[in-house]
């Protein structure tokens, strides 16, 4: 019998029953837990890679900007090394194009690619260049992290401070008004959320304070999705949602358009590129600080529990559950 | 004006005239002229990464069978590191598939996958999986060799000897009968022909004898074709044509086909994945014995000499110079 991607082959599926034999238990591997692994390459540093392929009508769609699905390619890339604690290095690069992409496409796209290499530092290593259907990106990134500050996923501790980087629901505000959805906005802010979506940028505060991390992940699930990855099922955690970084802009408009975004949405939605960490609630000021020397915006939104599960902070229960079932 | 990747936008120009600025002038990039390219990860060690993309009617089709594209898979990027005198130690796997992929078919894909795994010695670090309209496979390899022996595409000598590996033309054999072009064949050698083209095996070699190598590349574009690259408007190359390994029993079938398989088509197919590569005269002794010890065939097939083109034993030109506009 034919079984359907779409019901039986999930990419959970297919990770743990199937593809987790071919690591061979290697330490680099997180045994496919982590968005990221490393190679051995030599005794301190360690090599950190992550793959990512975006395809058209999937990840992006034609019409998109061709620098906008560069930027796109190089944060989910770029922020999946910062949570693991890593800077970037360097890249390879697979296109799989098809007609519709042209010299003026691809100068756009390489541009952009060339302006974030600088703006990062990492070069293009090599690549692959094929024909097909749909246009499809594939990219390998390299960074590089001393082996012991490389971060794990889930390796926080009770009482740890969990925080979360920049502001969520931007990107999901820019989502919402491209796709047309009847938002009241004025044309200012039309533009600027349009910006988050089309042309996000990594938060790279993973590799700056990894000696002070326990645990970080980047947000593609939504935030509370995420927070569970980390918790793991060994801890719960206890949030104060007041402090879920959400801007007073945001908030403005999401109160002008009532019945048609939801908070709930935007702690649904990953494409913010934010981190979630946790670090030991001693490198509080630590952490802080070298926030502000690099501007990052940092809030503390809560602590490692020992009760599982996800509390606000008269310990109710936060039932909203819906991304725990997406993986990616 | 919007111009097709069928007219202008070769491989070739978006690889020279686009990409190579993001490379940065790095060392290990070898300006996107080899297969594949190092990281600078420890001193004495590099790690050699060479990445490709197969797509479904492209690179294969949907319904070959699972293993055959996984084997090509691993062979086609073996190779390139065995090219680069380089032994395989991971890879990261992206795979983008459609509602035509069920279990069976992963089963068998990736059970192929475990077997040329623990034969090559290597492991799967990573991957990523989405959903596409076509089967769009990605890989990158990552092997490892000590920087003096990284062996150039083309930085031989003058009299070097030029060795090719292997026999040629079984899997073009194996894909004309594939393609029901009414070749004479009988029964038992359908089968073995068929398995050349399915099932191809890299040869390893480049490794091995890494050392006693300056120049080596993997047949893809043909055994013309290829010794261009390596001769790269340096040298010229001295031929000895019945040297070039053909089997007896191919050249057999060959001569029952007159009018329908001609050496020539043979000498512009790639998929062997056998190696040409080039040494000082002086190790050929030491070439001979390391190729016997590893059971790998081995031919001296001419030499490298100053006049640019290459040449017959009589010094006549040879002019199938048809696969050399060809880049891949």
């Amino acid at each position: 019998m034919k079984k359907n991607i779409s019901d039986k082959l999930s990419e959970k599926f297919i990770i743990n029953e199937l593809l987790k034999k071919l690591n061979f238990n290697k330490l680099g591997t997180f045994n496919f837990e982590n968005d990221a692994a490393y190679l051995n390459t030599s005794k301190y540093y360690k090599t950190v890679v992550t793959t990512d392929t975006i395809t058209e009508n999937i990840d992006f769609f034609i019409k998109d900007p061709p620098e906008s699905i560069a930027q796109k390619l190089v944060c989910v890339n770029l922020s999946d090394l910062s949570a693991m604690g890593s800077l970037p290095k360097a890249y390879t690069l697979n296109l799989s194009i098809n007609s519709n992409i042209n010299i003026d496409w691809l100068n756009k796209f390489i541009k952009r690619l060339f302006f974030l290499q600088k703006k990062y530092n990492f070069y293009l290593l090599g690549g692959d260049i094929s024909k097909s259907k749909e246009l499809s990106i594939s990219a390998t990134f390299f960074g590089t992290a001393k082996l012991k500050y490389i971060l794990p996923q889930s390796k926080c501790s009770l009482d740890d401070d969990i925080w979360v980087t920049g502001n969520l629901g931007n990107s999901y505000l820019g989502y919402r008004i491209l796709k047309n959805s009847n938002i009241k906005i004025n044309k200012k802010y039309y533009d600027i959320y349009k910006k988050y979506y089309l042309y996000p940028k990594p938060c790279m505060f993973g590799s700056i304070a990894s000696k002070y991390i326990t645990s970080a992940i980047d947000i593609s699930d939504g935030f509370y999705g995420d927070l569970y990855k980390v918790l793991k099922n060994n801890f719960g955690a206890k949030i104060n949602k007041k402090n879920i970084p959400i801007s007073s802009n945001l908030k403005k408009i999401i109160s002008e358009n009532k019945s048609k975004i939801f908070i709930d949405q935007i702690l649904s939605w990953g494409d913010d590129y934010q981190l979630i960490f946790t670090a030991n609630k001693k490198y509080k000021i630590k952490i802080n600080n070298l926030a502000k020397k690099n501007s990052v915006k940092l809030s503390k939104v809560g602590s490692i529990i020992k009760f599982k599960g996800i509390f606000d902070d008269s310990m109710n229960l936060i039932e909203n559950l819906s991304s725990f079932d997406h993986f990616s």
